[in-house]
């Protein structure tokens, strides 16, 4: 049976891809693009993610592929394909994840429900864009972009002026939303899926600050689980499928971004689903049984750690953070403190909501 | 702040620590005995625990000194500690694990309910203790006894001849125990301890083979919390301690054995507990406030995979495991199966204890 995954980036991603690995006996490997990265207390190669014989030498390694983040090029994901690499999810997955204009297109084509938007080629296309839609929009550049990077709210084209060298942009309607949600779903090569229940994301400058697992119940978000199932199947995709959604202020429930990896959103679901994410990660790109996504409390919260304390004396605050409140989990990432830099995150869980986000933010208030 | 434990041993226990160390941000170096060792998944040498110098160089590499086994020589405890390593538990507390008559005799002085026990130096004093006991008794040699080995039932002194080559022996009282109860506590350098709900453990031919999460309540098991502590006080241990506990037919709560690291009775606590053993193991040695040990379900039962499928094919039995039984969790070690061998276990949770159980033997039986 295969039982090594090779996972490409050293990203906290691929980090807490390890717990779970050793419990189910799975072996990691990670292609880290730097010593010294997060993942790097796995056992890691060090190389270029971009150079197809650095790839192609760690997957000859490893019996599956899988991904810390979606930058691998299609170029080098095709050949590990044709080299007879298992590779989840494989290139025609990702080129949605990677493209948003792509994206945009399939989604459509699937009748998932979407802000309005277009392809557009110049300021003059955009402009008019703006106009039908109250003067304002998002700009997205197709590829590239994360947690708030390449993308734009703009009142006029010319903001986005910059951008065309590139090409073709993505704008699609601001959207008035009540509150975003995240739908988190698993597929195993062989077609089973596994949908976690839909949480509600709190972003902070374009970065996921905090979530709340499971979303308070609403029409839409009785609807993400439906939308999920259909984005895995429709973009075959293998792995854990992160749907961004908003719940729009006029009822509408509208899929925002796509990642096919673990997900921010998901880290409440090491102590708070009877399965992590990153272990059903796992389980799905070995094409294994998938296991039970029951939550675990009646509410988990989470909080990410952006930045650390301003003095960068985060080992100073450690015990103070603990000892805050003996039933919430910290979990840190190994990386430096720097401004906005998500370094950990900290999860709590219980029967009262306001009990549970008062335990969390006490103890990650010790790294503000 | 200190955040690298260095573990002597690389049995599963050292396996076991290193998902909590990923999430505590607290490096984890291993003292292995062999390469391809359960625990060699973490960074690791290789060395000889009996040989001074080569602890020493370990230890030097790390802040903090911890073992997943009982059996590092005091000679180089010692001189780990004379060279001002934090060793925890440090030598004076592992002497009473190491050897079962000093253990006797500590426990004796702190006051701690025993079975009557006696040292016997040859079979005439061997056989007195079993003529004032009914005729039988259990001889142990005071070292180098685990999982059932140096431990003897006897009916005559002579079943015990050849033992007394080796120097005094223990011998104790026969107990018609109703259950055994293990209870583990977790304790600071400083002082705090934490104690996990008492639990009920089964022994197949004197190896734990079942684990039920809390035990069933009773007069002697509301004691254990309070028995564990003092010893735990006592003999001034930090890190896991494990109080092995007889409830006697006649309702006294008697100590049988102590370990001073995580404990096969405890990993039910990985899923069952909201700090694990082996998170909390690393939390006391590295004197960091300790995690809260309540129960996250009614239930957990844990069950030690033991030798694996007859035929060897531990892999080929793997899928079906877990698809057995979706909300349990399977934890492989890393090692081949061998009869008898513990290469894992199966953890399961919930409300009802029958459902509980029958889920968790649901996935164990695919490896008996």
């Amino acid at each position: 049976m295969a039982r090594t995954v090779g996972v490409v980036g050293g990203g906290q991603l691929a980090r807490m891809m390890l717990p779970p690995a050793v419990a189910l006996g799975v072996e990691l490997r990670v292609l880290a693009e730097t010593e010294g990265s997060s993942a790097g207390i796995a056992p890691h190669v060090v190389g270029d993610y971009t150079d197809v014989e650095t790839v192609l030498a760690f997957a000859r390694e490893v019996d599956v592929v899988t991904f810390d983040h979606e930058h691998v090029p299609q170029p080098v994901l095709e050949r590990l394909v044709a080299e007879g690499v298992a590779v989840h999810p494989g290139p025609h997955a990702l080129q949605f994840a990677q493209d948003k204009l792509r994206m945009r297109e399939r989604l459509g084509e699937l009748g998932v429900p979407m802000p309005d938007w277009a392809r557009v080629e110049d300021q003059e296309q955009l402009q008019a864009f703006l106009d039908d839609h109250g003067g304002r929009g998002v700009v997205k550049t197709p590829r590239g972009g994360y947690d708030g990077k390449g993308v734009r709210v703009v009142s006029s084209a010319s903001e986005a002026a910059d951008w065309f060298d590139r090409g073709a942009l993505l704008v699609e309607e601001l959207v008035s939303f009540q509150r975003e949600l995240a739908q988190l779903v698993a597929r195993r090569p062989s077609g089973e899926i596994a949908a976690w229940p839909v949480v509600e994301t709190v972003q902070l400058n374009g970065v996921c600050a905090e979530v709340f697992a499971p979303a308070s119940p609403s029409l839409a978000a009785s609807a993400a689980d439906e939308v999920a199932r259909t984005i895995a199947d429709g973009l075959d995709v293998t792995g854990v499928l992160a749907v961004e959604l908003f719940e729009a202020e006029d009822g509408r429930l509208l899929v925002n971004e796509l990642a096919m990896r673990p997900h921010n959103s998901g880290h409440w679901s090491i102590e708070g689903s009877e399965t992590s994410q990153f272990e059903q990660h796992l389980r799905a790109v070995l094409d294994l049984p998938l296991g039970s996504t029951m939550a675990r409390s009646p509410h988990t919260v989470m909080i990410n750690v952006l930045g650390g304390p301003a003095d960068g004396d985060l080992d100073g605050r450690y015990p103070a953070a603990l000892a805050a409140s003996r039933d919430a989990k910290l979990h840190l990432y190994g990386k430096s403190p720097r401004p906005g830099r998500k370094i950990g995150h900290v999860t709590a869980w219980g029967d009262d909501l306001d009990d549970v986000v008062y335990r969390a933010r006490a103890v990650s208030a010790h790294f503000e």
